[in-house]
């Protein structure tokens, strides 16, 4: 299968949600109407996103949600758990543990690391936490190969060098820097502040394009 | 000016962000190569980005730094504080009053929301507290019109319809749910663990990819 669009892939765990929570309540067929007005993504998005993933619904009827359910659960590796470590245990990674991704049933953080002596050892959230130093032995040991970088700004880089050197495969990277890596590195940014910078833009642009009509 | 491409806008903050840095380093102009390479960007994407708002580089030159940064910090209204307010101080909500967006100077959480009687009356991280049955009253004193929803799901729908009436023009949505509003309100979805989703779903392809070579 080709590498698909980026905001189709992004959409894929959505759809995925909302027919497993339609075949738990029992529903057998969804038009793509419904599923449009469930998910909030026009119907003509959903057909292309489809489309990546050859003719899955039949004109008249609509889409079988079991055949679908197991479709994008084979994509999205819905039955491989996969284990993260959380690197960095602030404010945030805390947060992080504690949510700990329970609205999917596919990925779950395994192990936390921290600098800070009084952390090192604990168990937060039912995760334990390493030292920074242990990290390349633990990330062996636990087959780890998805980091999520919650450290402050100025550790970043380094860490970063570290897991690609330990041979990680991807990071989610909630730190605001961008990190150069090799190409077999995945890296997912999540950048906060420019999520509310952006929401603002468009605010600001609705009310200036109001004040023009 | 028309609305831009959401993509663009999510990376506006970004190229300002880095201007900003650039200049406190005392430098005035840089080659589209070198801002490329800074912010992780290919400079087909910055050139397009930047075409609309009409040309801002002179070939053979670079861009002024200066006026890049004027340019770009009037767009995203850098020159404005916008006070938003915190909807449920629970574990990330808590992590969020604690980082507060200190890497922008324009955007800052004044309040913050919850129905947990211990909390309310409380300052957190500078950030006073209040009942969620003040929040009409406290967002219209305030002059708030962005929120940060960070309820659990269960409680979610029913503080947007909250947020909608009381005239809210923004949401930065942390739940996994996705909301029919008004047109004139905007919301931002931020879903972690689609986030982590998606990159999984990118190795897994990677991998695949590999192994068919």
């Amino acid at each position: 299968m080709k590498d698909i669009p980026r905001a189709t892939a992004k959409r894929l765990p959505i759809y995925h949600r909302y027919l497993r929570y339609l075949h738990n309540a029992g529903k057998t067929r969804i038009s793509s109407t419904e599923l449009s007005e469930a998910v909030k993504v026009d119907s003509a998005t959903i057909r292309r996103d489809f489309s990546y993933f050859g003719a899955l619904g039949k004109r008249g009827y609509g889409y079988d949600v079991e055949y679908l359910l197991q479709f994008f659960g084979k994509t999205l590796n819905q039955d491989r758990l996969t284990t993260t470590a959380l690197i960095g245990v602030g404010s945030l990674g805390n947060a992080l543990l504690n949510y700990n991704f329970r609205k999917s049933n596919n990925v779950r953080i395994g192990a936390g690391f921290d600098v800070n002596k009084d952390l090192v050892g604990t168990v937060h959230s039912g995760i334990p936490i390493y030292s920074i130093e242990e990290l390349e032995e633990q990330l062996e040991i636990q087959a780890i190969d998805v980091a999520i970088l919650t450290v402050p700004q100025e550790f970043a880089e380094e860490i970063v060098d570290r897991l690609v050197a330990a041979g990680i495969k991807g990071i989610l990277n909630f730190t605001p820097l961008r990190f150069e890596v090799p190409s077999h590195v995945r890296i997912q940014n999540v950048d906060l502040t420019n999520e509310l910078q952006t929401l603002i833009y468009f605010i600001n642009q609705d009310e200036a394009n109001l004040s023009m009509e």
